[in-house]
């Protein structure tokens, strides 16, 4: 007989929490909506119109279950991808997936290493089965290469998470870089390789990596430069035996059909998801530009978001809470050394020239300054 | 340092499986589209029009996440089943929710009790985490409910799965015997109460349960009389201590916005859901009178399905075949007693024609009368 415990041990163990808490929960909690809605990377430039027609026409086979295979979205992916379909699994977002692969490999108690303040998401999932999270902090606002190998070899890791680019600093590596990391990987850890972000990197940023290589778990989404982050669609790229060590647990009928369809035309839209990597890159560099007209500093970034740099954490928490006064809604990374930053994603001209003139009045009135430096010891 | 296994030991462990294959897949095979697809319980009545304007216009929105707390599709259904959203969790259908339950309460070795022949998809989440499946074998074709309290009691179980009204049988049980169930559950084991097909069943079938009382974790979905199967949307209902522990693991950016938009509007279409109720009794109805006229039973069902009884497992399997060599797909049950049936999903008046074309036909021709006997000892 099992002692009297409610749930298993590792969910009894767990504190409440929630990885993130969305825009929706804010307005809830203000009573106003958000005017600017810029904290969530979502993509202010849209979906495809090929994407969005797809999907309106799927409406009327939404009584239909999708195909659990994801059989010609897969076909599109590996034969953009040089590999074949053996090596992609469809997932709903990078999120599922993240779940999925701690799932395969990390049993309660087994360490896990990633970045001290990165992904949310990915220590929540770690967590919530009962791995041990190993956090490395950063070091020049960019993930610590050396710093994660030594401690995944250190502390004898099943899996090593590595963003590239990074969220929450828009950091990014160079390819040549990750596949060094991926050649010193000790025996037994998996890369976790989370490449959201990877349309609006630079090329040399992108690893060559074999997608036979079973120590590189890939990942990829449709929900940043696609736009199509409502309808949940990502997918992993590994070798095929952990691929079909993936159709062992994963919830077959999980991809909801409208997504499928969505995610494959969006894919056929390559002028489309262009033109939005462009207009990502020049809302960028106006961040860039706002920074220094404003004596504060952007980080570097590949992404399609900027962290700004305050200066110090009370200061960035305090930029964040006027902000969502005036309704602006950006995030703050949760760990230093990042989080004397603000995140905000690059919104559309005009959303821009709304949260530039809420930072620009909040500076003006002085209000940061006011806040308490840190102390000092 | 860890062993130097692949993945989990769980996951090293099981066999290479899936708990259904899809019509999709089936095609791909044949090479031919099915002509009648009435093999996976999809809604053949289309879903609400409410809803598909309702998720058309949020094609337009979504480029941004869906609101991980559900909160207004929460909030409508609390309303309808006169309680608090804190007693509700959203899901990417039932299956994510079977799949969040297992793993909430189940720790790998651990015994859970279902039906020998139940729903594959549940005994997959099951084995997939390393539980040990206790199955208790139909009694008249019905779940045995004495049977399956005294197993859970003997094995010590930590869950007892029931679908009522049950697939793949159609068969039910009434509302007061599920509270009795609920009231003699042994110490320590939950209720998963799957009413995946709660809206095509008698009134006098529904038990009546507290939402406050934790022994019972209820689900429900889109998917079936609300034509959404597509848009992947269930949800559970159970004690708000359940609920929040669900919180601290559950995906909490899983449900896509086009899904929730769509189960908003579709609940509030009570008029088209209750003309598909209607339209699936006169199928069901059909059904039974074609079975009589080909000299087959067809079993009682209170769901989008029926059951016809073709006398042995060969005879069903074979009938299958040829259903099939006939581009029309149906399923047969996975278990005895079931397997000696076909189980056919009721669908509009012309597929029922179709299905019933290539019935007779097959019947005719005496294609089952060659099928070797079972063997008798």
């Amino acid at each position: 007989m099992p002692e009297r415990r409610r749930f298993t041990r590792v969910l009894d163990a767990l504190p409440a929490t929630v990885p993130f808490v969305a825009p929706d929960a804010i307005e809830r909690r203000t009573g106003r909506p958000l005017r600017v809605r810029l904290g969530a990377n979502e993509s202010m430039f849209g979906s495809s119109p090929r994407a969005r027609r797809a999907m309106a026409d799927a409406l009327d086979r939404v009584s239909c279950y999708a195909d659990p295979e994801s059989f010609e979205l897969r076909t599109a992916l590996a034969a953009r991808l040089s590999t074949t379909r053996e090596h992609v699994v469809v997932g709903s977002g990078i999120d599922d997936l993240l779940g999925l692969t701690v799932r395969a490999f990390v049993e309660p108690g087994e360490p896990v290493v990633t970045s001290l303040g990165g992904y949310p998401t990915f220590a929540y999932e770690v967590l919530g089965r009962g791995g041990v999270l190993h956090r490395v902090p950063y070091r020049d606002d960019r993930n610590d290469l050396d710093g994660l190998l030594d401690e995944a070899r250190r502390c004898g890791a099943r899996m090593l998470y590595l963003a590239n680019p990074d969220n929450p600093s828009g950091s990014w590596h160079r390819g040549a870089d990750v596949e060094r990391l991926v050649s010193r990987l000790p025996e037994g850890c998996v890369l976790l390789l989370d490449e959201a972000y990877v349309d609006f990197a630079p090329p040399d940023s992108t690893p060559s990596i074999d997608p036979d290589d079973a120590r590189v778990i890939r990942m990829r989404t449709f929900s940043k430069a696609h736009g199509l982050a409502g309808a949940r669609v990502g997918y992993a790229v590994t070798a095929a035996e952990t691929i079909a060590a993936f159709e062992k647990i994963r919830a077959h009928f999980g991809v909801n059909l409208v997504g499928q369809v969505g995610a494959l035309a969006s894919l056929q839209d390559e002028a489309f998801v262009a033109a939005v990597v462009r207009a990502v890159a020049e809302g960028r560099e106006a961040y860039a530009r706002l920074a220094v007209e404003l004596g504060l500093a952007a980080l570097p970034s590949a992404t399609n978001f900027v962290a700004i740099d305050l200066g110090t954490q009370p200061r960035a928490r305090r930029a964040l809470e006027l902000l969502l006064e005036r309704d602006v809604f950006v995030r703050m990374p949760t760990a230093p050394p990042l989080d004397r930053c603000i995140r905000v994603s690059v919104g559309r001209p005009e959303q821009r020239a709304e949260f530039t003139a809420a930072l620009r009045a909040i500076l003006a009135e002085g209000a940061l300054d006011r806040v308490a430096p840190p102390a000092t010891t």
